[in-house]
Protein backbone atom coordinates (compact mmCIF):
# COMPACT_ATOMS: atom_id res chain seq x y z
CA UNK A 1 0.00 0.00 0.00
CA UNK A 2 1.54 3.63 -0.59
CA UNK A 3 2.45 5.82 1.99
CA UNK A 4 -0.44 8.37 2.98
CA UNK A 5 -0.83 11.76 1.45
CA UNK A 6 -0.30 14.66 3.88
CA UNK A 7 -3.80 14.71 3.69
CA UNK A 8 -4.65 11.48 4.52
CA UNK A 9 -2.11 11.46 7.34
CA UNK A 10 -4.16 14.81 8.39
CA UNK A 11 -7.58 12.66 8.58
CA UNK A 12 -6.21 9.82 10.37
CA UNK A 13 -4.04 12.06 13.07
CA UNK A 14 -7.30 13.84 13.86
CA UNK A 15 -9.55 10.23 14.07
CA UNK A 16 -6.14 9.19 17.04
CA UNK A 17 -5.75 12.49 18.86
CA UNK A 18 -9.65 12.49 19.44
CA UNK A 19 -10.04 8.52 20.70
CA UNK A 20 -6.97 9.25 22.60
CA UNK A 21 -9.20 11.45 24.65
CA UNK A 22 -12.38 9.81 24.17
CA UNK A 23 -11.22 6.46 24.92
CA UNK A 24 -10.27 7.35 29.05
CA UNK A 25 -13.70 7.53 30.01
CA UNK A 26 -16.53 4.80 30.12
CA UNK A 27 -17.38 5.83 26.82
CA UNK A 28 -14.75 5.73 24.24
CA UNK A 29 -16.53 7.29 21.11
CA UNK A 30 -17.64 10.70 22.96
CA UNK A 31 -15.38 13.02 24.79
CA UNK A 32 -17.33 14.15 27.99
CA UNK A 33 -16.93 18.18 28.89
CA UNK A 34 -13.53 17.11 30.92
CA UNK A 35 -11.79 15.14 27.78
CA UNK A 36 -13.21 18.16 25.58
CA UNK A 37 -10.94 20.31 28.35
CA UNK A 38 -7.89 18.04 28.11
CA UNK A 39 -8.14 17.48 24.51
CA UNK A 40 -7.80 21.47 24.39
CA UNK A 41 -5.27 22.00 26.87
CA UNK A 42 -2.73 19.28 25.45
CA UNK A 43 -3.58 19.83 21.47
CA UNK A 44 -4.53 23.08 21.15
CA UNK A 45 -3.14 25.11 23.51
CA UNK A 46 -2.46 28.37 21.40
CA UNK A 47 -6.08 28.70 20.97
CA UNK A 48 -6.88 27.59 25.01
CA UNK A 49 -4.68 30.79 25.76
CA UNK A 50 -6.00 33.33 23.57
CA UNK A 51 -9.70 32.61 25.09
CA UNK A 52 -10.65 34.63 27.73
CA UNK A 53 -13.93 33.92 28.54
CA UNK A 54 -13.84 30.82 31.72
CA UNK A 55 -16.91 28.91 30.14
CA UNK A 56 -14.89 28.59 26.57
CA UNK A 57 -15.32 24.57 27.22
CA UNK A 58 -19.02 24.66 28.08
CA UNK A 59 -19.08 26.99 24.87
CA UNK A 60 -17.94 24.98 22.47
CA UNK A 61 -19.55 21.76 24.25
CA UNK A 62 -23.16 23.59 23.57
CA UNK A 63 -22.16 25.38 19.92
CA UNK A 64 -20.75 21.63 18.76
CA UNK A 65 -22.83 18.94 20.65
CA UNK A 66 -25.20 19.04 17.80
CA UNK A 67 -27.69 16.21 18.84
CA UNK A 68 -27.27 17.88 22.47
CA UNK A 69 -26.55 14.95 24.66
CA UNK A 70 -23.93 16.87 26.31
CA UNK A 71 -21.27 14.70 24.64
CA UNK A 72 -19.37 15.22 21.93
CA UNK A 73 -18.70 12.59 19.14
CA UNK A 74 -16.00 12.83 16.28
CA UNK A 75 -17.79 14.21 13.86
CA UNK A 76 -19.31 17.20 15.91
CA UNK A 77 -15.06 17.01 17.02
CA UNK A 78 -13.81 17.35 13.49
CA UNK A 79 -16.70 19.90 12.56
CA UNK A 80 -14.90 22.42 15.40
CA UNK A 81 -11.79 21.13 14.17
CA UNK A 82 -13.05 22.84 10.73
CA UNK A 83 -14.63 25.88 12.15
CA UNK A 84 -11.32 26.67 13.61
CA UNK A 85 -9.36 25.86 10.70
CA UNK A 86 -11.44 28.11 8.32
CA UNK A 87 -10.96 31.08 11.17
CA UNK A 88 -7.33 30.50 11.13
CA UNK A 89 -7.28 30.57 7.58
CA UNK A 90 -9.00 33.89 7.28
CA UNK A 91 -6.55 35.41 9.50
CA UNK A 92 -3.57 34.45 7.58
CA UNK A 93 -4.73 35.79 4.50
CA UNK A 94 -5.77 38.96 6.45
CA UNK A 95 -2.15 39.13 7.60
CA UNK A 96 -0.78 39.01 4.28
CA UNK A 97 -2.89 42.10 2.94
CA UNK B 1 7.48 29.46 19.78
CA UNK B 2 6.49 26.06 21.30
CA UNK B 3 6.83 23.03 18.17
CA UNK B 4 2.87 22.71 16.81
CA UNK B 5 1.01 20.05 18.33
CA UNK B 6 -0.61 16.96 15.65
CA UNK B 7 -3.97 18.49 15.67
CA UNK B 8 -2.24 22.00 14.78
CA UNK B 9 0.18 20.76 12.36
CA UNK B 10 -3.13 19.19 10.63
CA UNK B 11 -4.77 22.32 10.64
CA UNK B 12 -2.13 24.00 8.97
CA UNK B 13 -0.82 21.10 6.16
CA UNK B 14 -5.36 21.52 5.49
CA UNK B 15 -4.91 25.60 4.79
CA UNK B 16 -0.82 24.26 2.53
CA UNK B 17 -2.50 22.06 0.72
CA UNK B 18 -5.98 23.79 -0.28
CA UNK B 19 -3.48 26.66 -0.84
CA UNK B 20 -1.42 24.43 -3.32
CA UNK B 21 -4.02 24.02 -5.37
CA UNK B 22 -5.57 27.23 -5.17
CA UNK B 23 -2.94 29.19 -5.82
CA UNK B 24 -2.50 27.36 -9.54
CA UNK B 25 -5.44 29.51 -10.96
CA UNK B 26 -6.29 33.05 -11.09
CA UNK B 27 -8.41 33.26 -7.85
CA UNK B 28 -5.94 32.10 -4.71
CA UNK B 29 -8.42 31.64 -2.15
CA UNK B 30 -10.98 29.50 -4.32
CA UNK B 31 -10.60 25.48 -5.92
CA UNK B 32 -12.19 25.83 -9.26
CA UNK B 33 -13.67 22.45 -10.28
CA UNK B 34 -10.65 21.38 -12.71
CA UNK B 35 -8.53 22.42 -9.29
CA UNK B 36 -10.52 20.36 -6.94
CA UNK B 37 -10.17 17.24 -9.16
CA UNK B 38 -6.54 17.89 -9.21
CA UNK B 39 -6.16 17.93 -5.56
CA UNK B 40 -8.75 14.94 -5.34
CA UNK B 41 -6.32 12.89 -7.68
CA UNK B 42 -3.19 14.12 -5.93
CA UNK B 43 -4.25 13.86 -2.32
CA UNK B 44 -6.98 11.63 -1.98
CA UNK B 45 -6.13 8.99 -4.30
CA UNK B 46 -7.74 6.34 -1.98
CA UNK B 47 -10.75 8.31 -1.96
CA UNK B 48 -11.22 8.71 -5.85
CA UNK B 49 -10.25 5.65 -6.68
CA UNK B 50 -13.12 3.60 -4.77
CA UNK B 51 -15.64 6.41 -6.44
CA UNK B 52 -17.72 5.26 -9.28
CA UNK B 53 -19.63 7.79 -10.19
CA UNK B 54 -17.74 9.52 -12.80
CA UNK B 55 -19.60 12.78 -11.88
CA UNK B 56 -17.95 12.77 -8.59
CA UNK B 57 -16.14 15.60 -8.65
CA UNK B 58 -19.17 18.01 -9.95
CA UNK B 59 -21.34 16.51 -7.45
CA UNK B 60 -18.87 17.11 -4.80
CA UNK B 61 -18.58 20.50 -6.02
CA UNK B 62 -22.46 21.01 -5.92
CA UNK B 63 -22.88 19.49 -2.48
CA UNK B 64 -20.10 21.67 -0.70
CA UNK B 65 -20.61 24.78 -2.29
CA UNK B 66 -22.63 26.60 0.09
CA UNK B 67 -22.95 29.92 -1.99
CA UNK B 68 -22.88 28.32 -5.09
CA UNK B 69 -20.54 30.47 -7.11
CA UNK B 70 -18.83 27.02 -8.44
CA UNK B 71 -15.87 27.31 -6.78
CA UNK B 72 -14.94 25.72 -3.20
CA UNK B 73 -13.22 28.10 -0.65
CA UNK B 74 -11.34 26.95 2.47
CA UNK B 75 -14.18 26.83 4.63
CA UNK B 76 -16.05 24.50 2.03
CA UNK B 77 -13.14 22.07 1.62
CA UNK B 78 -12.12 21.99 5.44
CA UNK B 79 -15.99 21.00 5.62
CA UNK B 80 -15.81 18.34 3.14
CA UNK B 81 -12.53 17.07 4.47
CA UNK B 82 -14.45 16.73 7.91
CA UNK B 83 -17.08 15.11 6.59
CA UNK B 84 -14.95 12.52 4.62
CA UNK B 85 -13.21 12.13 7.85
CA UNK B 86 -16.72 11.13 9.85
CA UNK B 87 -17.22 8.72 7.68
CA UNK B 88 -14.00 7.26 7.47
CA UNK B 89 -14.47 7.17 11.29
CA UNK B 90 -17.53 5.04 11.60
CA UNK B 91 -15.83 3.02 9.30
CA UNK B 92 -12.97 2.48 12.00
CA UNK B 93 -15.95 1.48 14.60
CA UNK B 94 -17.57 -1.19 12.73
CA UNK B 95 -14.58 -2.76 11.54
CA UNK B 96 -13.71 -3.24 15.26
CA UNK B 97 -17.17 -4.79 16.23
Amino acid sequence: MAAPTELEACMETMIKVFKRYAERGSDENNLTKKELHNLLKHELPCFLATQKDPKIVDNIMSDMDGDKDDKMNFSEFVGFVAGLSAVCERLHRKQKH
